[in-house]
């Protein structure tokens, strides 16, 4: 053991005896508070080691180098979230051409510093030290350089050029989608889908994975892992297909008990806007979101997710004034990926692989675990109403009530509209439009027979046909940025949220009574604990297990559904 | 002649003639708005050849290698520009620390990129082209291969971890500078202060410049030439000299001749920000910036001027609500900034060392043109009054009369504030912030001895001594930030405008009435055509020798302020 390791130890014993204290401390400060909100104290589990630093001198020299070359990756990575915000959100319209041209230069340039050989060869004699000196490699250590080498396999044989052009027509492809969908014009935007397809089949086609994978489905996967890594095309379809048949069975029950029961009253009169930014805000400060190191803010489009741990600026849609659900269904949205990026090891791992969070099913978990779990639940109806009834002057208005608020958000009907759909119809959204997408890429499906296609599944998965262009095919942005591989996440991301729930309703009985009391942190605590702060230590699947101590599974999502849409009173 | 130039013939001749139309569309519309306005139809004067673009094909393959590098050093600056705007309007406060290491990280990589052998080697094969093929080298391309190798000598020796230590330290002080001055803290002032002096001496030594100058003011001239290409330390020594002179007879016949006229009323009421806003962004408007490719906002410290031919968001102060005259002054002095910014070759030479500004005294000439010269005019505020009157709703309001504020923006008054300064006083400030700062990197002035240097100074030059630090040598940012050699431009800059004022009046005859009507215009296409659209095709002494006819000389400046201070009514 060197001396330098020596120090290290210290080091980390100081750290270890601080967080006990603070845990301690926070304990005793959850206690004074609201004694209802104590938990059993949880002391780190053995086994698990507190993070070492990014800047950390590392026995193998090469490893170090490796983190100095992924801090100046995620430096530009950083950039492009700053530059991609201020385009969708400040920046003068002039300015448009040559923005794309400075974002596009700078995925190419990130990509040329990631996909080269000097970087193949520092990861292979990191691995060669990593088996000759295990000692000199903690967990932590292990992981970054795993997922380094998984950036550098997802990079190494994509054109540089292609990678360029792709991120100029993620960023064009926002604007030609407000276009298309505000004049419902399918003849400018099949060209523009049809080039987006191309290009990113062709990306995926050159994929290092296709090295192995020569099957239809392959090129598909490596796009659906771009976003969930180790996630296979078959065992999606599988779950799906499960959750289809569930989903077709409870449906019609649900719809028959809502027939029997009186509907909600609709919201009246006017939310203004910046009322309800305020609440917006202030309900993602309850939940625990850090606004000096973020905010909420408007756009007149797609909401935008993202950001980094330092600089975690959300952006939602409060165009319509006629009710405050929408735009909070937005904002407790954005803040659960806002919360679980925020709580990622920033300190400690800033820029290096493993600091990042684990791909969008796990991103999808944090932010539908807020919004659909806990923020459609009657106790935090009962939280809000007596709030919402001051804050936009509608004291006495029945249609404010927490429990109509309740029926109003959790009201079931399915319709064309993807992003305004109830919790249980919303898969059927997912299901028709991964379908779709599998399709185009594979081939199986041209752009052109997109809106037939379209209008067939919403038939046969809803008995819905959709009015418009702009009520089908054309209502997403997804496919115009290049998310293609990206829906799944969705639901993925409602199968985990519904299993993480259920695990911590063991650990923290009374989550009813918090919610009703407007007090997050419990469950912030405990997702930050198990989840935000490892980062990626853990693939998402072990992670899943780690926590929940099952594998993947509908079942607790179906439980879920059933207690809340035909139990509950 | 190859058929790659004929081609580009072609294309320069239907440039050429789409040019003389738009010209000849120009004036019809102008005669049709405002007969008033016509100006004489001006052909391009001939030997102007229109630009070439930045991607045209050249013979020098090593001359187009070269384009391509800097197209990318051109983004990356672009990329500074919204990072640091952002850093200083918009940022989360907590993403403080690491917004510095992305700054830094990206001058560095910048720097790395721009001061290395290979840009040294095509260099010097692009000039071996250049002498041996001189038919393939139009006006354009000869500047900018000229401008190529200025800015890789300004580099090429400096240490990349300077580099990156000031782009930070830069950042940073505007923070410490904000502190100090609003707890008159000197002691925190001190060290940093000292630090950036030691820095910028170093950085100034190391230049290559050095390797042909010993002098003691050696270093300083290497600073000053990065904001005033060319500049000597002695020349401007000795146009200071005779400034002053001149200045110290004017100064006492002024405040005589002030005393014996009513001093004029001040304004009273209250002045709203957003109103001021909407005021500002209007002249703007009218003064022809164009707002779809910029913007102008507030924010709570310095103005910022900059950003890119693409995206030129301003910055200003609008705190004061007591008066709208300190928000517009910023307004119009930013403005001409902006303005001038704007009209760079941004479609022909985007991102190229040819398509930037002249450096910051022209930069300024053109700020204090707009500002000082037309910004004060009794026409500008015969313009402005009666507009005034009904957006802030004073009507018959006797200090809002034209004449009055006029006087109110015109009195002369010696003081400590260097930013609210009158036209004359103004560069008594400029003189001691030379003075000191020449003598700090000269190393003849210890930062510890500033704030006494500074008061006697003060007393030297106008009789004045501060109360205070912060109204002393804490009032301003530029040390802060490391504009170490920038002060000298703002004089020279006015300079510069009177000469340029002396030589537009020989063309455009009728300027008062102009002004007084707000049409802008004239004068805009009159700058655009001679300084803006030529970005770098001529070194700043020889344009201006060009314009004017002669070179830099304080006579006009002398009888503009002689004219407005001393003989009008």
């Amino acid at each position: 053991m060197t001396s330098n390791k020596m120090i290290i130890s210290i080091k980390q014993i100081t750290h270890w005896g601080k967080r006990v204290l603070s845990t301690l401390r926070d304990r005793v400060k959850t206690f004074l508070k609201s004694p209802k909100t104590l938990k059993p104290l949880q002391l780190p589990a053995p086994g698990f080691k507190p993070a070492t630093k990014q800047y950390e001198i590392h026995a193998s020299p090469d490893y170090m180098e490796l983190k100095m070359a992924f801090r100046d990756i995620g430096r530009m990575n950083a950039i492009l979230e700053t530059l991609g915000r201020d385009f969708l959100t400040a920046m003068p319209d002039g300015a448009y051409k040559s923005r794309l041209s400075q974002i596009g230069f700078l995925y190419r340039r990130m990509h040329e510093e990631l996909a080269n050989q000097k970087i193949a060869t520092l990861i292979e004699k990191a691995h060669a030290h990593e088996q000759k000196h295990p000692d000199d490699w903690d967990l932590w250590d292990h992981a970054n350089l795993r997922e380094m080498e998984i950036m550098y396999r997802h990079h190494c044989q994509a054109d540089p050029v292609l990678i360029e052009k792709r991120a100029r027509l993620m960023y064009e492809g926002r604007r030609v989608h407000r276009e298309v969908r505000r004049n419902n014009d399918w003849e400018t935007a099949r060209p523009f889908l049809e080039n987006m397809v191309d290009l990113h089949r062709q990306l995926a086609e050159t994929k290092c994975l296709r090295n192995n994978e020569h099957e239809t489905e392959a090129p598909y996967q490596a796009l659906l892992r771009e976003y969930i890594p180790g996630a296979r095309v078959d065992e999606v379809e599988t779950l799906f297909t499960h959750l289809e048949k569930s989903l077709r069975r409870l449906l019609p029950e649900v719809l028959e008990r809502q027939a029997n029961r009186p509907a909600p009253l609709p919201l009246t009169g006017n939310f203004p806007s910046d009322q309800q930014m305020w609440l917006n805000r202030s309900l993602l400060s309850v939940m625990g979101f850090d606004f000096t190191r973020g905010g909420l803010y408007e756009t007149g489009h797609n909401p935008v997710e993202g950001g980094t741990p330092d600089d975690t600026r959300l952006v939602i849609l409060t165009a319509d004034t006629s009710t405050f659900l929408t735009s909070m269904k937005s904002a407790l949205h954005e803040g659960g990926h806002g919360i679980y990026i925020q709580g990622l090891p920033r300190d400690t791992w800033r820029y290096q692989p493993v600091g990042q969070d684990l791909g969008a099913a796990v991103q999808e978990s944090q932010a539908l675990l807020i919004e659909m779990i806990f923020g459609r639940t009657k106790e935090f109806f009962e939280y809000l109403s007596p709030r919402a009834e001051g804050l936009f002057q509608k004291f006495a208005d029945p249609a404010m009530r927490a429990d109509n608020l309740f029926a109003l958000r959790n009201w079931v009907k399915p319709g064309w509209d993807r992003r305004n759909a109830d919790e249980i119809t919303y898969f059927f959204h997912i299901r028709l439009r991964t379908r779709l997408e599998r399709d185009m890429i594979s081939g199986k499906l041209a752009v052109k027979d997109l809106p037939e296609a379209w209008n067939a599944g919403m038939e046969d998965l809803m008995g819905i046909t959709p009015q418009s262009y702009a009520q089908g095919c054309l209502q997403d942005v997804h496919w115009f940025v290049g998310k293609f591989g990206y829906f799944p996440s969705y639901t993925l991301g409602h199968i985990l949220s519904a299993q993480i729930h259920d695990r911590m309703k063991r650990d923290l009985q009374n989550i009813p009574d918090l919610l009703r009391a407007g007090d997050f942190r419990p469950m912030r605590d405990w997702l930050h604990e198990r989840i935000y702060q490892k980062g990626r230590l853990l693939r998402p699947a072990a992670l899943m297990e780690e926590i929940t101590g099952s594998p993947l599974s509908i079942q607790p999502l179906m439980n879920h559904l059933e207690e809340r849409y035909l139990m509950a009173a």
